[in-house]
């Protein structure tokens, strides 16, 4: 990413960060709202948020419009780490550098937290959307928030991912997985700044496009470090993925091939946006992190 | 409940049940899908949404427009009945008469399917609610739900409920519980009905109110069954408050002091209808009904 990309990254970074700080307070059961903040303020690169920010910014939507939303995708993909590390899913003790929701509660509260979540996140988007903005589009942004958090995305790709343990699976199923555990958020996070920007069918195609091949480089170049980076580096178990018998592109394609399919769909993904005529630096630039980061990875 | 409110009250289930057992399609992967099937189509009084619609019928709200969301709110007992079950909660192997979602399928599973509702009744009500319905008024109801399912509502509930096992709790969190546990999701049927039906204030709060003496007493009539009834009877483990060191109004104030408090509960529920002029065969019959259980208890 280059310099002036990675100033506008910081800046809705910031302003992301900071609207996410006030947006849960502590009342009566304390144990609940502190659960929910542990793992929402615990750092993260807010990038769901940031990205729907960006595209947002493309069709001149105001921060106050993309933001209730922006931060209701931070707190669905926040839910679905809390439930993917709890024991009876992917047994995760650390997330982002810290023990994970229900080391650092218990598993109850982890469940109830993640739980609440689903809620909070898109009655955010009911509340703070300001009232100028059309109802219609509001319902809209909501259906595709429900499409990703549910059994059309995040929910069905952990199905599969879990059924899939100790076993060979196929390239297609390998895809799916890529495709509903992580370019689901992807896509949730430019279609949700597409529609409040009224943006036509072309350019939310062309972006969902750059969404898939953005989120499934992104997925396997976390498989990429999950074999090459440490835990210091990752902020969560590296080798989880060995270790838990999952099949990844890395471990059925080796890892020369892995880095050049990431490489091959930024690219690809940075191309739709050319073709299309959607200038964003920090579309790109995120593409770009990737590629650099492969790079050094060994 | 007299016969023809036991009719109407049948009417309207049928409906439900019908539209639940065509809410759900199975489709890859089928796992999470039966899975939410197993738990939504397995029994179940359909209290609330029956409830929901015949607030509906009140105010002359279609059974087009308020059959989504009536499901919704059922899908969302589905899924609190699932997660309260799971060994972190509750940890109940038996559910309506059968094994509980985590013993049927298994713990990742059933967590998955209780999320998985979260996204789904909301979607539900966005995608079926016809498109003559005001926007506001969806995004209205939509709110309404949210409170009930998150921290506003039954997650709260949980929590408190959870942390007050094995404990003396006071009268105030007794209360908490009872509202925050049960009463929340009778307030959102009636709640959900009278928006539809553009009610004036007067009429939502009175509604709110009958739900709210209803659903505490609904409460402690399900404590009392707790210590009196069979598994046979019940569909889940008797017996179960007592053994979890949970304090209910039964423990806490005696069986008798019980029975008296539920029958007054009742009764105040229905002259808050009646003093109001809202006349609904159902909402009466419904309290009739506890009135009744309870002078059959020993």
């Amino acid at each position: 990413m280059n310099e002036k990309a990675k100033k506008e990254f910081n800046t809705f970074r910031e302003i992301i960060e900071n609207y996410l700080s006030k947006s849960i307070d502590v009342v009566y059961p304390e144990k609940i709202y502190n659960s929910m903040r542990y793992s929402l303020l615990g750092g993260g690169k807010r990038l769901r948020p940031v990205i729907a920010m960006a595209v947002a910014k493309l069709f001149n939507v105001s921060d106050e419009i993309i933001l209730p939303a922006a931060c209701a995708i931070e707190m669905l993909h926040c839910q679905s780490l809390i439930h993917d590390d709890l024991p009876a899913m992917d047994n995760d003790d650390y997330r982002r550098g810290k023990l994970s929701n229900h080391k650092a509660f218990d598993e109850a509260t982890a469940i109830l937290a993640g739980d609440a979540f689903l809620s909070y996140a898109p009655k955010l988007i009911i509340e703070k959307t300001p009232k100028s903005v059309d109802p219609k589009l509001i319902l809209d942004v909501l259906k595709e928030f429900f499409i990703a958090a549910g059994v059309d995305g995040i929910i069905s790709g952990q199905i599969v991912d879990l059924d899939s343990e100790n076993k060979n699976i196929t390239d297609k199923t390998l895809n799916y997985l890529y495709e509903y555990k992580t370019a689901k958020l992807f896509k949730l996070a430019v279609r949700t700044g597409a529609i409040f920007g009224n943006a036509n069918d072309n350019q939310i195609n062309a972006l969902t496009q750059y969404a898939e091949n953005y989120g499934h480089a992104f997925q396997i170049y976390d498989d990429i470090l999950d074999v090459t980076s440490t835990l210091e580096k990752l902020g969560k178990t590296p080798g989880k993925d060995t270790n838990a018998g999952k099949s990844t592109y890395v471990s059925m394609f080796g890892l020369k091939k892995a880095k050049e399919q990431t490489s091959f769909l930024c690219k690809q993904a940075c191309d739709i946006l050319k073709e299309n005529k959607i200038n964003s630096l920090i579309l790109e630039g995120v593409a770009d992190d990737i590629v650099k980061g492969i790079e050094e990875c060994s």
